[in-house]
């Protein structure tokens, strides 16, 4: 459990050696004059109220076409650089939540730029191939030079999809598939293949998928059937009868209730074994178990590295293949590619989702879940080359720009300030936790939560909400350490003077 | 029914003009020596067997990556112009398939090309914001210039998605969003929020989505419970209780068998009703009915306008709501924007879907079907304006060329064509079909279709399967009159010597 999180020990030293440039409570960052992102901006500028008046008319405008009510405001995005996000009445915000964590390196990066001037890349914008049955001469070497190039141990296989939900959705038949072929063998019989097409067993089989109170892996049905974070993503729309374990509900700051933790952390892995047995009994198999390393939508609930190591543990045991979703977590955020890396795992994860950051979405797989057949795992862009070729640049300049260190380091300077703000604002600010720049904290309540937003934004700062009462920290991977101290100073004023 | 398709009167007459042109069982096209697509090639160019050697290379090294059984052959996308697949050999393709459908206006337009190399498109490639919260400046207007400058009739609202799959499911649940709201009214309880996120009623209702034997609506796990085309799409993947009707299955030549085709349709729709009653007396409301204009992946089958409007009046009469999926049919290729356009509806549909030659997925919807709430129909990437700008460009030279009228001339002479080479050749050719260039035949089974498709692509003509015996024609909207003697031309040599 010590290791999981920043442990106090070292927030405390962390915050000993913040003090020392904190002066009158201000978070004045020795880096914070220099500009090292060359095309980003030295700071937020804001010259009307968020949403501004061009924002609200443009609300009105697209109110005519569908449902507004989710939009924050309208962007220039061609004003738009690095950590900063530039709205149509021509306030420039810190972007602390970069498109629902889907920005890897900052707008408009250079380099992004460049591949957009090059003329040999105009094809790959224009011609975009059925990518199942006529791929482009460079599929496979884009493929390693992306994708397989950051590929988790153990998962050798890849394939691309067009969004989250489709990856989660693709995984889980991947493993229905691969569960099916253990069970019976090769040899489908024809009562199947007819039985299937009316969805109906034993062709269609009454397997499930195990996943956990809290967590979101998409909206599409079957995803939908595993999201459990909040009730307006789910009403109204039929499911399927599958288990649900509890995620455990963690006590902070940890070192205070390391017992209990682990306590909590035990309940829950026995109800995943139990649920198993269970559904088993009902004749629904659990054919996989899926869980994000953090669960972000449901409101960034972190589980230790040993409750992960003993529920892939689990999996193994019964037979259940292991579904880790890395569609919020992945891309380097946490300081490893892969959030799950940090827990050490003996056996690797069976499969693995992306999308956002990665800016494709789709799938790692063990051999053992490849499909048997062809059209099984199918449709007809699977992903798009373009995004492929700008994945395959955004990796390296990750590698470039050593940005998963960066997002350790940075991470560390955003939580130690948040720790700090937490230990001078107790009644406004609770549970603060993170890895790497995957921060966040808790709020008294919902309209707390809402108003520090929205008072936030009005200051030059865009963050972003989870949970019913959490505000999550979802940089980009070229948010520094000056960027932490220039929120951690204008936050800790809205603090000060929040009534 | 006369008006379906091509009536054999209209055939015969289309065949004298076309004979006119036949020297010797060639379609000699007056305009085949004219290139009238200025970036399009003259014709095939084979220069290896199709794969080729490099193809072949390239499928090894894709195969440690990824199943690789549905790959044709590798393409140089970068050579490929209009209507012509250039593959990695060399070998020059005339395309009828067209990527699954979804290349609207041919390989590397100079118009697409233009918009690519315009500084002031650079961030919306790649700067791709989430949608749902925080648009661009242009987003609103770039709708109204594409989607909505082609909406059907009654389809005020537009949502867009990242792929046909996406699409479907979205769009069943606005539709079971409405209907609950329309059986419950707008006043939620506690226990429906508490019940939905573990999975059960009343939150989730038990609402079925009625579909037709043979129709393909994607492979997520909700469009998977509405698709019935092939075993191989569902088999192993659990699936829901949903009530599946049958399909016409019509003879032709049509004017042969009126009243059985008709009686045909009157039992389909019979059906309809029944299961729609026999589904409610088991507390499962059938919510919407989903029906393609033509069948496409399931065989190209069609149905009579008559056929279409009398499920439109059961619909309503059941309170079902009216969900058109024009992922295959839509964007001009039958000759109208959308197919069922032709079907002269009185009330409109309630929801349409697109993809493929759309550019980018979604759908219209009426204002009823408006979701009442944010965060209900939402994702994070919610589409691409990459796409919408593609699309907006395509749209306009789809008007500016008169493709649609295009779509119906070039049409007509291919299916002209294919029913002389049927009276001809009608131990290899039988029930010659079609609307617009969404033309399609059947052969006397799975091995004969597959061997003509080989073929083919070996004299340089690339043709798409579909059903169990079918090849469907999917060119782009740029095939003209010309491509079409060319085509005939070529497979008429095939026919003639094939054992």
């Amino acid at each position: 459990m010590a290791s999981m999180l920043l442990s106090r020990q070292l927030a405390r030293c962390l915050q000993q050696n913040s003090r020392l440039l904190v002066f009158g409570h201000r978070y004045i960052s020795q880096a914070a004059a220099k500009i090292d992102v060359d095309f980003d901006y030295d700071g937020p500028l804001m010259k009307t109220e968020v949403p501004g008046p061009r924002s609200r008319e443009l609300l009105k405008q697209l109110n005519g076409i569908q449902n507004v009510e989710a939009v924050h405001f309208f962007c220039n995005y061609e004003e738009s650089r690095g950590n900063y996000l530039v709205d149509v009445d021509g306030n420039r915000m810190l972007d602390l939540y970069s498109q629902i964590s889907s920005i890897p390196i900052g707008y408009s990066h250079p380099s992004l730029i460049k591949l957009l001037q090059q003329p040999q890349n105009l094809s790959t914008f224009i011609n975009r191939p059925a990518l199942g049955i006529l791929p482009p001469e460079n599929f496979a070497e884009r493929l390693k030079e992306s994708l397989l190039s950051v590929a988790p141990k153990g998962l050798s296989q890849v394939i691309t999809m067009s969004c989250g939900s489709c990856s989660n959705e693709n995984a889980f038949k991947a493993i229905f598939i691969w569960y099916r072929n253990k069970e019976r063998g090769h040899n489908v019989t024809k009562e199947e293949l007819e039985s299937c097409v009316i969805n109906q067993p034993p062709g269609c089989p009454d397997y499930a998928m195990l996943s956990f109170m809290g967590s979101f892996h998409g909206r599409t049905l079957g995803c939908l059937a595993t999201t459990h974070s909040k009730a307006i993503h789910k009403l109204d729309i039929p499911s399927l009868d599958w288990p649900i374990a509890p995620f455990p509900r963690l006590k902070y700051p940890l070192e205070d209730f390391v017992k209990e933790n682990q306590q909590e952390e035990a309940r829950c892995l026995e109800e995943v074994e139990d649920l198993i047995v269970k559904y088993r009994k009902k004749k629904k198999s659990v054919a996989g178990i899926v869980v994000e390393p953090i669960q972000s939508e449901g409101g960034d609930n972190h589980a230790s590295d040993d409750f992960f190591r003993k529920l892939r543990d689990i999996a193994r045991k019964h037979g259940c293949a292991f579904l880790v979703d890395e569609v919020q977590t992945g891309g380097g955020c946490t300081g490893k590619f892969w959030a799950h890396e940090h827990w050490g795992l003996d056996d690797p994860a069976d499969v693995l989702t992306f999308s956002k950051k990665m800016m494709t979405g789709g799938f790692f797989h063990k051999e053992e879940f490849r499909p048997n057949a062809p059209y099984r795992i199918f449709n007809t862009w699977l992903g798009d080359p373009a995004k492929n070729l700008m994945l395959a640049e955004v990796i390296k300049v990750i590698k470039r720009e050593d940005l998963l260190n960066n997002a350790t380091h940075a991470g560390k300077a955003l939580l130690t300030g948040l720790l700090d703000l937490q230990a001078r604002y107790p009644h406004l600010i609770s549970r603060v936790r993170g890895r790497g720049t995957f921060c966040s904290f808790d709020t008294p309540n919902d309209a707390t939560r809402n108003k520090l937003i929205t008072i936030a934004r009005n200051k030059g700062v865009v963050l972003g909400g989870c949970g019913d009462r959490s505000i999550r920290f979802r940089p980009t991977l070229i948010f520094k350490d000056h960027h932490a101290h220039l929120f951690l100073n204008i936050f800790s004023d809205i603090l000060a003077n929040f009534k």
